[in-house]
């Protein structure tokens, strides 16, 4: 599972530099004074997502205090996750919300932005339990942060206990700081008496409606992911590409972007049609970038994604990329790859071997295929959709920045 | 960390058995026809729940099917647990929305009642994990149900990895489940156009107040439980009484009572004295339980409480009656508790030689005493406060059934 999550987590990623478009010609109609705009609208925005989380923590912090000064250290280990990361499902919902008419750096959008946050750290806290990741951002995972704890204070049994059960407990009070902040969201949105049609649902409820989806389809698509894990290797090969499809969809695709947008979007009052438009951009956009992704976790310099070489082939990851490999290897490639994947001891040659084997199958190119075709489609979705410039520089900006990667 | 959990989660204790008065003489100033209509508004109650919980879940079921056929074990491992338990908490809501003149089954103390019983479904699974607990309610835990996914299904890698985070997420979907349910509890209120006062905040608002701060306190005295279990031998033992009653108050007594019962009369518009006096009553009745449930923890026939006798010793729970024992045993007698505390191979001599330290310390008689004491604070908040007849005595009945089991 370290799909959206090493996506959004590598360390070394500045968040202000992530989405702004950094030369004028990836804008699409762009100039340098609207990609200028962007990058200030975008940077004050991150900065409110931040002061909001920022506050909302301090508060927490206060609540935590008042029932024990040991409980603090709760807080301390998500306010330390929640200061990095690219803001990457905040931004969308930004650039969603600013596409459908909401004003620049309202409040609603920055609580909605935090809230996606939280939610997002919940799922690292979590997903670094499961995976027995040491490190996120560049600093101790919440877990071995806790047996960090144990350590120090010299305390007695199991620190790895220890650590573990904390950090569940800490991804548990994130999730629910997360639903906490978007519950507040739609008492920060101004009335539009008027625009509200008489038995459509209201902007809060359609955004609630994303929100409960986006949680429900992350934690299947998260559990297909550690299921294909255990039960790939016991399953018709044939059908590999397609589990992995489906796995990217909804643990990364849709979460990462298509829900995000389309959350921003209802929340501003977006007509059902615009919805849709981001629904046919985020999709394909999401499904891009998990695939590059799944890339740079086989083939990435370890320098620049900071993640081990091979980590993902260690993990026993079944992308995309490896059913490509399972149905169109020989014979002995595919059970040379097949058993080795999850051995957390493979061995570097191990790695530079199974790389081999992904080029020479043709399961390399087969991805980078896949890659183009869903870029293509996302590009064609939002040129389709009749946004106000801005908007439309920003998410085609984030969008190159999502898929052209190198970290 | 069995206390809350244990408490409501007994196998063997049927939800309709538990809070009914069985007999006239249970009821304060009560009779044989007020005992009845207190059963049968009960066991609607019960079932409505019951049923709101199977629909919600049925859909949700429908929503993981769509994703893919294998993200349905996710729903079954809930429905599962779900269907059992004693409906504690639900039921101090219901009479808490009565007592503040709710209305007897409405759908929006139906539903909050389904989300509490969710939150608590989320934090048994998350808890068995912690606890490593084989069952829950007389059927496999959930992560050990996923074990046996893999065991039947001869999938490969590690088996108790795969329990472990597939119960993960189940739990963290549970939890998400949760806060679905309870956000559309607003919608469900009647419109009380009149009732509402300029400036105060609006019944759902409050209610919202006390279930954010539920969740926050119940997890930091979950993790204060975990941290006493492996900082408590290094701490200072005179302060052992005072550190196992914050966690008791925080993980168990606020969370089981007085939240439930303040958030139910929160909904129901209760006024800020009522909710004043549901605390008085709800904390001290809490409290009085959770102690009720350390002596079974220890003392409890096995038969009665469906866990092995000495669970809590073999667990190393660091409870108000250890507390008491290692402040007040000898020394020798203190050192032989506190080296034993947390080893899960403790013999059944080393717990009977506890059981009589805890004895003969006189810890035993001094968190009886405590018992008692917190149950007359709890009963004299009741007599002060003024209920409608029919809520007055359920809430005495479930109290005496609370305090004074065996089980």
């Amino acid at each position: 599972m370290t799909g959206p999550i090493a996506a959004s987590g590598g360390p070394g990623a500045p968040s202000s530099g992530v989405a702004a478009p950094s030369s004028p010609e990836r804008a699409p109609e762009g100039n340098a004074g609207g990609a200028e705009n962007i990058g200030r609208e975008q940077e004050d925005y991150i900065a409110a997502v931040a002061d909001r989380l920022s506050s909302f923590l301090d508060g927490k912090r206060a609540l935590l205090a008042a029932v024990s000064p040991d409980a603090v250290q709760l807080a301390a280990a998500l306010e330390h996750l929640v200061t990095g990361g690219k803001r990457l499902r905040a931004l969308m919902c930004y650039w969603g919300w600013r596409g459908a008419g909401g004003a620049a750096g309202a409040d609603a959008v920055v609580t909605a932005g935090a809230a996606l946050e939280l939610f997002q750290a919940a799922a690292l806290i979590h997903d670094d339990i499961i995976d027995r990741s040491d490190t996120r951002r560049g600093q101790p995972s919440v877990h071995r942060r806790f047996e960090g704890l144990h350590d120090t204070n010299n305390w007695t049994l199991d620190r790895h206990r220890f650590g573990e059960a904390a950090g569940i407990l800490a991804g548990d009070l994130c999730l629910s700081f997360s639903e906490e902040l978007f519950s507040s969201v739609g008492g920060l949105l101004p009335e539009r008496a008027g625009i509200q049609v008489p038995g459509e649902p209201r902007p809060e409820q359609l955004a609630r409606n994303v929100f409960n989806t986006m949680r429900t389809e992350v934690m299947a698509g998260q559990y297909l992911d550690i299921l294909e894990e255990v039960a790939g290797p016991t399953r018709d090969p044939a059908g590999a590409v397609d589990r992995a499809r489906t796995i990217l969809r909804y643990k990364s695709a849709k979460y990462s972007m298509e829900h995000p947008l389309v959350l921003g979007g209802a929340l501003a009052g977006g007509s059902p049609a615009l919805l849709q438009g981001y629904a046919a951009f985020g999709l394909p956009l999401g499904e891009a970038f998990q695939l590059r992704d799944d890339v740079l976790g086989v083939f990435g310099d370890p320098e620049t994604t900071g993640k081990p070489a091979g980590d993902d082939l260690r993990e026993g990851k079944r992308t995309v990329l490896i059913g490509y490999t399972l149905s169109s290897a020989t014979a002995a490639d595919a059970l040379f790859v097949d058993r080795r994947l999850g051995h957390p001891d493979l061995s570097s040659q191990d790695i530079d071997t199974i790389r081999a084997i992904l080029a020479r199958s043709g399961a390399l190119k087969a991805t980078e295929a896949l890659i183009d075709s869903y870029w293509s489609s996302a590009f064609a979705a939002l040129e389709a959709l009749a946004l106000p410039e801005l908007a439309a520089q920003a998410l085609h900006a984030l969008a190159i920045t999502a898929v052209r990667r190198s970290a």
